[in-house]
């Protein structure tokens, strides 16, 4: 594998693009970090809050790891931070610790996080991430909208309690139902209403005004930041918090974050090690998937251990400035790059801009609704939900639609880590069993050609004394004595057999038991007056047969061709045409 | 899966031989029957010894499972019974238990292994010996041959203590090296000579002196017979228990076994649970091969989910008739052929003559020196040490040599049950890596053919407007995205592409990711102005792909054969020896 990765030499990233920057490219860069700091300041008090973290913190991990990504990222559009699944999983690692020590476990948990990231990432473990099968991400990520659409109800309701699965948090919504605060649900609903709203006809309508349309959809996605404003001014104007008790973010230090590197006991990181894994693992893929989306349109290509050791570094960076873990965000890495960004630069001038927001803004976000952050967080979700892409999995492969059904299940009824699990172990024992039986047929000339193929499918030349069996798939331990059956059963419907090719076009590797069973094979056949031969063997196959005992053995010949094979062994061209007849006598 | 199996129906395996069944075929029955007998008798005692049992349930396990093997196994010539291995892991899996309590727990590791082995056998899991490697089995029995080896030392040399790892077992010996009983000493290291030196030179003297071959072999095999014999009427007569402290057999209850279904708390049975499972697979994979070998010599088949039955059902008799875990002996089974059994009959006699033994031999079998038992385990595993063929192995394949290499130190270090646990997934893994990057070569026309090889490899024709990329591996999510990326750097290499063709012989399935990524390379190539064809696409993969949107979306052709795609779309036959000269204009 190293030769290959090997590809992607290192270069530092930040010089590539570094290389001809000019004025023009920095404002469109700035004009695209203005846009997505207007996104990013509600999504990171949104997100701390899901997180179960205090809103500061999600704009400290908005900070130091954008900067740190800008240099160090292989994406020119990524946007890093806080996200809605990772703020999930963080919830649900921290829920055991006591409240006073989770914003501390967090930070903790994007160290280690980041620092297992780095480590993989020098080991070119990237490739880790294609275990991780389309529709588990579907279906992950569906389930994770509904689990989080959970999680906020409380928020929206007004109501405390929690739960980590969906039946627990769906449960405490029940229970308390009858202690709704009606203002909360007000704003909530109100929230999200106007969220849909404006996402459906602000755009249309400021086109039709004549606006144009890229400007109109980047207008109409302000509309969180226009929530937060309003809601903010209503509650601290109508006093809701002190006459409704609606609930308010509260006082939020403003500043920069301080430096610092946590430390504890071993038993503290041991017992978040499996939570920072399994959330180092699922933000890389979903970054992954991200960048790479972003890359296809740009033309460009992400390495993905590059992109693994820049988002380990990342977490690292908002573990050590008081954040908690991050990763690339879709949608933020969207409209940053819909806002006409270019260059890294865009994250540099984003993490200014929310310095400034640290430093001056905090005093103004003290009387914001959580009603109105669950009410961003729940729209932000009903846009993940994606039960057509799954529906069509289902259509296209049983298995596939299995593993995606099984894998959302489980996010439900076990929670996020689980269900990745889950999702992995299913797809890969679902392929394996795929791979069990060699796919093997036996094939005939097609008329006037040198191309063979299935018997069973087609109408080819055949006849009963040279037959030929196609094998189209690798050979190894688990599906060796298979091939043996397989074997076995054309001997035995074929009583005038005389000679068996073995084609072998797709055979890219014998292991030592297979190698065992072709031996077997050859020498069963040899006892039963047949002869064993191969054609199209690949040369790496061939090479590798060299070093045993197997060509010596081997009763019949090897042949480059499929077509020399039968031209050598079959006594007449047309003999299959007079079988019938030679038979008579 | 089902409709391949279902091909042997079931037939109650009795009925076969039976029919037809004559007294010149009893007679065969008969003699093989007494033979192995004289080989199972002190098998049975040095077994039992080497599982920590008492020498009457070794006896006990010979008698009921091999009448039940005998009505539904589906060999003819294999002996089940104790083995060396089965023996050395229930050893271990009861090392944790009271003295007292161990009977009772072999008893329930036998009853639980042979339900187990039912359900799975009925569920139609047969297959799953084929996820054990044939480099694991030679790693497994060769490191399990010295752990036994070693566990013996002691009784050779008469000394006590024990242990579950070669680590410990070799400490036990040096530590009390100094207590060596110097009787105990000469008859164990005298019984493996004499057994070393029968096995060379009887057979050969015999065959000198006018005995035929087969015969000469046969009696040369009773070594073990006429070594308990001998050293139990030296003790006897000479007082070496009382006198020289050698430790001897003891009392043994003469008799036959009880039927009792052995009943515990469920702790009890969850306890042994991961053990019986353990000893109830690999004692299938150990009994399958056995029997496979045999089945090979005598042109038969073997069902692996009957014989999976069959195996529980025997192991459930040796449980309920105070035995222990039992499976297809090697040795017995392989004289038990050459000793010309023909029939299951063979097993019947042979518990019949177990049954006499019980009744009649205990008392003569008191005075047998523990020493004796310990030098035939010995012997017996010299024979299975293969270091040959792991050597041979190690050549053919590096990975599977590794493979083995580390299924054997794991034997060592860990012991058996954990080792096996290590080669199967190593196993696994090892696979799995091999194919995370798809096999795919760009291939061109071999001249004057309708053939299509590697352009690295063979002098092929090619052109730069039309290139194939020929796809050697079915193609599921964990290698989707390396085809993508195999593809972007096809793009890269041939600026004048016009069309690519992907030759898709080998490709049996497209699982849904796989499909998402040849839409987003469809999609791709689409933008860069090149069409993506197929050729030799599978009917049933292409059955499949008509399901999605895939072929409304396809930009290019699917042709059926390669040689019809090539002739198709290249401008000209020969375009490519002109390339260089249509390239001037």
């Amino acid at each position: 594998m190293a030769e290959k990765t090997s590809k992607f030499k290192y270069r530092p990233p930040a010089l590539e693009w570094l290389k001809g920057y000019s004025g023009g490219v920095f404002t469109e860069d700035f004009l695209a970090a203005v846009i997505v700091t207007v996104l990013l300041v509600p999504q990171a008090l949104a997100y701390a809050m899901l997180a179960g973290l205090p809103a500061q913190v999600g704009i400290y991990a908005s900070i130091l790891p954008l900067v740190i990504y800008a240099f160090v990222g292989s994406s020119r559009h990524l946007s890093v931070g806080p996200t809605a699944v990772i703020s999930l999983m963080t919830a649900v690692a921290l829920a055991a610790l006591p409240e006073e020590q989770r914003v501390f476990g967090a930070a903790i948990l994007a160290v280690m996080s980041g620092v297992m990231l780095v480590i993989f990432g020098l080991m070119r473990a990237g490739f880790i991430m294609n275990f991780v099968s389309r529709p588990v991400v579907s279906a992950y990520v569906t389930g994770a909208a509904i689990l989080i659409v959970f999680s906020q109800l409380r928020h929206v309701l007004g109501i405390t309690g929690g739960g980590s699965t969906a039946l627990e948090l769906a449960k405490n919504v029940w229970e308390n139902l009858g202690k709704t605060n009606a203002v909360a649900l007000i704003v909530g609903i109100g929230v999200i209403t106007f969220l849909r709203l404006t996402r459906t006809y602000l755009a249309y309508g400021l086109y039709k005004l004549g606006v144009k349309r890229k400007p109109a959809r980047l207008i109409a996605r302000m509309g969180p930041f226009v929530a937060v404003v309003v809601t903010s001014l209503a509650a601290y104007f109508m006093d809701l918090n002190g006459v409704y008790g609606l609930r308010i973010v509260g006082d939020i230090p403003s500043g920069l974050p301080r430096l610092s590197v946590p430390v504890a006991d071993m038993a503290f990181y041991r017992d978040l090690m499996a939570a920072a894994a399994l959330i180092g693992l699922v933000g890389f893929v979903d970054s992954m998937s991200t960048a790479q989306t972003l890359a296809a349109r740009s033309r460009t290509r992400i390495s993905p251990n590059r992109e693994m050791r820049a988002l380990g570094y990342s977490n690292l960076a908002a573990g050590i400035s008081g954040g908690y873990p991050i990763n690339g965000s879709m949608s933020r890495s969207a409209v940053n790059y819909s806002a006409g960004a270019k260059t890294p630069v865009a994250g540099l001038l984003t993490a200014a801009f929310m310095c400034v927001a640290a430093l001056f803004l905090t005093p103004f976000l003290r009387y914001l609704p959580l009603a109105t952050l669950a009410g961003l967080i729940i729209f932000a979700c009903f846009n993940l939900l994606d039960f057509k892409h799954l529906w069509r999995t289902f259509k296209y492969s049983r298995a596939d639609g299995i593993t995606a059904y099984l894998t959302f299940v489980a996010v439900l009824v076990f929670g996020v880590e689980f269900a990745v699990l889950v999702g992995v172990i299913l797809s890969m024992a679902l392929h394996i069993r795929s791979t069990l039986r060699p796919h093997a047929v036996l094939v005939g000339r097609f008329p006037g050609t040198e191309h063979y193929r299935n018997v069973d499918r087609f109408d080819v030349e055949t006849n009963d004394f040279v037959k030929t069996l196609r094998i189209d798939e690798s050979l190894y331990f688990a599906n060796a004595r298979f091939l043996e059956d397989r074997i076995a059963a054309v001997l035995q419907e074929s009583p005038k057999l005389t000679d068996l090719i073995l084609m072998c076009p797709a055979v890219n590797h014998i292991d030592a038991s297979a190698l065992n069973s072709l031996m077997s094979i050859n020498k069963r056949l040899d006892s039963a007056g047949v002869k064993m031969h191969l054609s199209e063997l690949h040369s790496v196959v061939k090479d590798r047969l060299q070093r045993s005992t197997f060509f010596e053995k081997l009763t019949g010949e090897v042949f480059f061709s499929q077509h020399e094979a039968m031209t050598a062994l079959e006594p007449e061209p047309d003999w299959s045409r007079y079988s019938d007849h030679v038979d008579m006598h």
